[in-house]
């Protein structure tokens, strides 16, 4: 038997274009004599169309859209992702797997584990099906049974997957929509080998792969038998339809990215998919010469082409003069066009205008405000005017702590390396230098300043980014508290300021730009905290 | 019986606030001889604290609390909600209540139905439970049996309520927190009438009151008897203590608010407790002359006081004469300061610094952007100067359409209309009036527009608001399709138009400010849409 995964990039809610893509897929494996073809999760809309599902039309168009796929898939069986209403219950929903072969469905399996933590909301969705997603087909004169099941159902206790295995199917069918995050694809190849292995059972796993607004889908789908072994794997952050045949049993193992090049990739899908699915060409990046706006102008030069991405030169009177070479050193490196504008004239008439009503203007940060201001106001006049996307350069040590300005270098419409703290930032600029030299190495090297007064350091305000990074690692991700936090080595009071400063800048990262999710906890669906909220206090 | 209900506001997190709170209604009651007394849900912890459920500190630091608690209350029982950990498997939570009586908690109550449908993300958080929440207890020599539940248990099937009226409980005691929307006070009553009086059960219902970032907490507790008799109602959007006797009978019952007096009090507690929670007395409010920035002022300066709100006059040369003179009219009529700042000698800077680089800088709507942005950096100084939330003025259809500019008028903390459609917009400003005229009728009659260009007016680029707020509510609040919604008796073009510009303007939803929901489907968390879609591609 010839066993197909198509692991395709998908465009939530254009199921006209997922369509296409499809029947693009079920096409060139006819011609390849492949017998099976298994589809990523959701296939027809795309993962998550989130409450687009709340639209009748919007259901009815995906069940016509399986159907008609349906129609064409003749000589193949197809497993196939859709949401569909319950036959007798049409007021309820179905994360759904349609078994289909000879242009009809055979059989219909709804998903019984369904997420609802970090990002996943599927509880808002759907409700959890009954079948027992078992079948039993005839190909090429011989009978094969398979095992359907759908993402989380192969994931924790595995309740139906177990029970499929028990009842000897030959393959277990995983469509999946898994998405990205550090470290998580070596555990979850680990986690399928052992499922397979415990219950004696072969599997195809199909995943997405592709950006959805701030997730990111790997794909490296796999195929792996009762032994636990791992007979195919797709690449990561490609699309393949990867043909298997059970005859020969050749393995076919796409190599494994190193931790650096799986971030880098995982950034230029993400970054590449916005853009392009959201009908955008040319980005905008402010390049202050420091390391954040470096690696965000590379990425983006990487994802979408040189000849898309305009660099802007916003400086002040507080901008230093190795900040305006290493930006320029950068744009020429990367071979992007740019534009210098010195905000100062900019600057002066808002003082001028400013400071009559105000004697502490240059207290509060007003002033500092105001420069970010005018480069957001600039900048995305660019954006505007050239039907460009301005990309925020914030990192997520920058983002807990609130050291940015709304509406000034938070504008934007996409962040790049919001996901990143500060010493990662440093280490994928390393990495990235590494294909070839980009970063001036005096950014790379020189101590990070925002430049909105004389001589301002980060280290002015902030602890250094070893410290930061490590009390905001602990509390963010792991949710440890203070005392917890200052056991690892870290000064009870500064730790103690650092968490309130994240609780209390809440209200900005609920207006900020979203960005590739990298991390089971990123600013966006994972972390969802109150702005109105008492609890800080306690710290103090 | 003497029976008391604790209708009060709560800050979420604010552990220690709130504990003062409850132990002061404790103190009144036992003073009143009060013999059992009901909190709203969650009480020690306010509704919802969101992720900070996953902070075990947070949620020992709530059993701490309830603990003290309980050791106060002598001589009274006590019904009080809180999260706990389930007792045998810790890493699960449920939102519970506790029954004290003489010092101790002689029950704990595990909700049963866990909301996760618009605002509510209740599976994120808990997991069911399954005591029966029925408990005998001796009061004043007399026994009495009640069944505690909490919110949800009582809406739908409401499973456990029913069982434990068939189980003869002299009282049902539900603690709530029912957020407030538009025609949902009545229909919640309705509910409980019909509850108690298909059960044959007296019933306790205690509400939350305040405002919690976008969500309104009404009140109006009730308490209701086997007949699905009213015995008493507590006030819309105010903290009470209300207290029954069980053998007078004595009927309390405050007057029902009419529609527009209702919508308004719920802007009015939304946006001071927005303020106070967050530890800010003073607003920024941008005056244009036109109709939303007067609603906004009017609700600013009667939610937080006139010495409280400035407002800022920020012309342009296309803003008319008439539009300065209704804005000084307007906040000599709510006696709030001004400042008046003629932004020309900006804008020509921003023009001719951007000129050079831009031959398209007049189309695009690059040039109205900037004047919006201008005026955005120049509030949001205000606001930094003097320690303020700058108020974004923008309503629903607006926002709806995306007829508004990201960092320009859409700058802001808090966004007080944005959950009022055009034409209630009008309506509100009509109301304001009755109790006093501050809103010039000038603002109200003429014609609306965004003076960003040379007599420039809505009508240019949008339908009439009649016809703009029936489609976007068929589309937004009905989830009605194209075609559904021509049918109403609108051109079909116009309404893919406008379901088209709905869609492609989600990105700018996403970064604007919270306000007060008022509807069961607010731009918040309400409705979540996926920024990337196709689905729009299918009006075209």
């Amino acid at each position: 038997m010839k066993i197909a995964i198509a692991q395709i990039n998908l465009t939530v809610g254009d199921i006209k274009f997922n369509q296409r893509n499809i029947l693009d897929q079920v096409k060139k494996a006819q011609a390849l004599r492949v017998d099976l073809l298994v589809f990523p999760e959701l296939t027809v809309c795309g993962y998550l169309p989130e409450d687009l599902l709340y639209h009748q039309q919007f259901i009815d168009d995906c069940l016509t859209s399986v159907k008609f796929i349906a129609e064409q898939c003749q000589e193949i069986c197809v497993v196939i992702g859709f949401p569909r209403n319950h036959p007798n219950e049409p007021e309820k929903l179905h994360n759904s797997a349609a078994f289909i072969q000879n242009g009809k469905i055979k059989m219909m399996y709804d998903k019984h584990q369904l997420p609802n933590y970090l990002v996943f909301d599927e509880h808002r969705y759907f409700t959890k099906g009954s079948h027992d997603g078992i079948l039993e087909v005839e190909i090429k004169g011989e009978s094969h049974k398979f095992g359907v099941n759908i993402c989380e159902d192969i994931w924790n206790d595995a309740k139906i997957v177990v029970e499929q295995a028990k009842d000897n199917v030959d393959w277990l069918l995983n469509i999946s929509a898994s998405p990205y995050a550090v470290d998580k694809i070596g555990s979850r190849i680990r986690m399928l080998q052992k499922r397979c292995k415990d219950n004696g059972a072969n599997l195809v796993y199909c995943n997405n792969v592709g950006g959805q607004d701030e997730l990111v889908f790997d794909g490296t789908s796999v195929i792996i038998n009762s032994d636990g072994k791992l007979l195919a794997q797709c690449e990561t952050f490609q699309s393949q339809l990867l043909v298997f045949d059970t005859t020969d049993n050749e393995i076919q193992i796409s190599e494994r990215l190193d931790h650096q090049t799986e971030l880098y990739e995982a950034l230029l899908m993400s970054t590449r998919d916005y853009f392009h699915k959201n009908g955008f060409l040319k980005a905008i990046v402010c390049l202050s010469g420091g390391i954040d706006s470096a690696l965000t102008a590379a990425i983006a030069v990487d994802a979408l082409g040189a000849e898309n991405v305009l660099g802007l030169l916003l400086p002040s009177k507080f901008s230093s003069k190795h900040s305006i070479e290493d930006a320029l050193e950068l744009a020429e490196n990367l071979k992007i066009k740019t534009h210098s504008i010195e905000i100062e004239s900019l600057h002066s008439v808002f003082e001028k205008t400013l400071t009559p009503f105000m004697e502490d203007y240059f207290k509060n940060l007003t002033d500092e405000n105001i420069q970010a201001r005018i480069r957001g106001t600039l900048a995305m006049a660019f954006a505007n005017n050239d039907n460009a996307i301005l990309l925020s350069t914030g990192n997520k040590s920058e983002s807990a702590v609130g050291y940015s300005t709304l509406y000034g270098d938070m504008a934007g419409g996409f962040a790049i390396i919001k996901d990143l703290f500060k010493l990662e930032v440093y280490e994928l600029c390393e990495y990235r230098n590494t294909i070839s030299v980009v970063i001036p190495e005096s950014t790379i090297s020189k101590p990070p300043s925002a430049e909105l007064r004389l001589d301002q350091k980060d280290s002015d305000s902030l602890p250094d980014y070893e410290t930061l990074d490590d009390i905001l690692k602990a509390y963010i991700h792991d949710f440890k508290d203070a005392e917890q936090i200052a056991s690892q080595g870290h000064d009870i009071n500064l730790v103690k300021r650092i968490l309130k400063q994240v609780d209390r800048n809440e209200y900005k990262r609920q207006q900020a730009a979203l960005g590739p999710r990298l991390t089971k906890m990123a600013f966006g669906k994972d972390r969802r905290m109150p702005i109105t909220n008492g609890y800080p206090n306690n710290y103090g």
